[in-house]
């Protein structure tokens, strides 16, 4: 019986029912609006409990409607077990790497989350993969375009979802300049200007080592100008150039990362992009110059407090909507792809696209030449 | 008598006090300051009545302290006799292009200030220089490097002044920007981006065609972008990127002058520029991303109503400071320098440095190559 009922269920959800809400607005409909039953939540095994996992992701949890942390797992026994206390994780849901292919055993995993360092994303989304599970990988989705094929031919192989982790594609203030620019609502966009960057901190840690992060500021914080060029454009860059400047004895960058890269694109459509990575600088807009106007965010990238604004003839018109969790957004996302089986809005494909476009920008940079690129 | 005296006001002038200040302020001190005797205004002949000429440039010398309008030269006399008589211009100062050399026994005229279409700058330059007359030149200086430098010899040879309208290098926003990026008031600047460009009109306009322009938006409007990265930064650049894209079929283009055209540039200290020229959309801000804050003017390069900000933690502080008369500054300046035999903070070299940077940025979009000079 169960399977019906989840099917009946997942149908009343995508048409943005409930079951309750649906008779509640026929029978009652001068009583107040009762809350819904709750959605059938999917388990997520958190891979990697560095920063991200510990402030963003895990508190995330408490926002989602169909997704719960089921699973963690961590090198670190202890700190995987105090915050298991915390966001009220089993104990039978803590797993080392070494046992980490026993998640294949735990029903209460659905989805796999991979938080580790970019040079282990391929490793632990394919062994995922082979352990039955969905997997939902950070970006970037790994080091070189390769990886990321190897990982979709393994979540195909294994009949399982791959999301890549792009948290802005979930954001409402990303996807209303997004709806902006597509559906031309201030005329054709021209221009694309997109910068994102800030000063790196710690020298040790592992985004500054080459062969973990896989580069530098591009693949960690440029990746974010270079998606949302590509998102807001609606198209794939054609021509990329290119260049680079990270200061001479800087210990932050001593592994042979780059500090900053600037990068032009070119898409079929003519539109034409500028952006910005920098580990050396604050650099947080989005913005759309088209024939009528300009629309922009800023801070575009942040956890919170996004700005969305329009400018045209001197005015400045700000549009900034209600705030959401985003990673609760994207984690929901996911779930309800699973629920529903249906492509993520972000699959494998989308980080593979990233990853060919920034082996391009640093060729560009490299060879100090326009590298070219079938759309 | 009349030499010693002038010397001796221009002395004054040089030091900011006027002879009756400089008594005033010793013997009568409680009293209210009484404004000084009016400055001797040098003479300028404006060549070329086009709508810069007739909405900008003759009305500001109502805002001039010394530079007043002695002499008109147009090809259409009515308009210039009506002008005349708004300006107070006497008839005996106007000019066609036939009689323009006559400006030579013209004792009124001390600097002659030239408007026309960019690839008339270097002959009516040169020809000035030769009637004994300093030059003020509007940007860009010329359509080649060739023509800057004979310019430039033309200047030397006569003993004479040359400078180029750079109007935002005596803006005051412009000049507190470059204070903070110079001084390093946010510690150390690292990315500079300056993006310049208006939707243009009329497709008949001399701004359109080739041969009279040199180009199209960035010899036009880029070249603000272009002279703001290099007047933040202080430094010329060593390494050029550039990316271009026409709309084919818009009629405006059909001679051949670019659209857009974004550029990047290094320079020797390793400030990156990210920059775009347009004739597609507006632009208008000129940006620096230090190491503590940023800080930018948007609007950048309109002729009034230009915003001052500095963004740092989630803050924007406005800086805007009060409005003054571009023009009237920029012929001020060239009056002063001419009275007090100085150079002009935007000499012909300037120019000619503008001049190779933006035949640089062609290069590299024509050849989709980074293009190297020296520093």
């Amino acid at each position: 019986m169960r399977k019906p009922e989840a099917t009946r269920r997942q149908f009343l959800q995508a048409t943005g029912l409930t079951a309750a809400a649906a008779f509640a607005g026929a029978r009652i409909a001068a009583q107040p609006q009762l809350p819904g039953p709750p959605a059938k939540k999917l388990g997520f095994a958190v891979v990697g409990l560095g920063s991200l996992a510990i402030n963003q992701i895990l508190p995330a949890f408490a926002h989602c409607r169909h997704a719960k942390a089921t699973a963690l797992v961590s090198g670190d026994a202890a700190k995987a077990k105090s915050l298991a206390t915390t966001y009220g994780v089993p104990e039978s849901g803590l797993y080392s790497y070494e046992t980490y292919d026993r998640l294949k055993d735990n029903a209460d995993v659905d989805i796999v989350y991979v938080v580790l360092p970019n040079s282990m994303h391929p490793e632990y989304t394919v062994r995922a993969h082979k352990a039955g599970k969905h997997v939902l990988c950070e970006k970037p989705m790994a080091n070189t375009p390769q990886d990321c094929e190897a990982m979709i031919a393994a979540a195909k192989a294994a009949g399982k979802k791959l999301m890549i982790g792009y948290r802005l594609r979930y954001e409402p203030n990303n996807m209303a300049m997004i709806k902006m620019a597509r559906e031309q609502e201030f005329g054709k966009p021209k221009v694309i200007l997109c910068e994102a960057g800030f000063s790196i901190g710690d020298p040790k840690q592992w985004r500054l080592k080459k062969a973990l992060a896989g580069g530098g500021s591009l693949m960690d914080i440029g990746i974010y100008a270079l998606n949302a060029a590509r998102y807001l454009s609606g198209e794939e860059p054609v021509a990329i150039n290119a260049i680079s400047y990270t200061t001479p004895g800087d210990v932050r960058f001593a592994d042979g990362v780059e500090e900053t890269i600037n990068f032009q694109l070119r898409f079929p459509s003519g539109v034409l992009a500028n952006c910005v990575s920098s580990y050396g600088v604050g650099l947080n807009r989005f913005r759309v110059h088209a024939e009528k106007a300009s629309f922009e965010l800023e801070p575009a990238l942040s956890y919170s407090d996004l700005r969305m604004r329009v400018l045209r003839g001197g005015t400045v018109e700000l549009r900034s909507l209600p705030e959401r969790n985003q990673f609760a957004l994207e984690m929901d996302h996911m779930a309800e792809c699973v629920q529903g089986n249906a492509e993520p809005r972000t699959p494998g494909e989308e980080g593979l696209k990233d990853l060919r476009a920034m082996m391009a920008i640093y060729e560009a940079a490299r060879s100090s030449k326009t590298v070219t690129l079938n759309a």
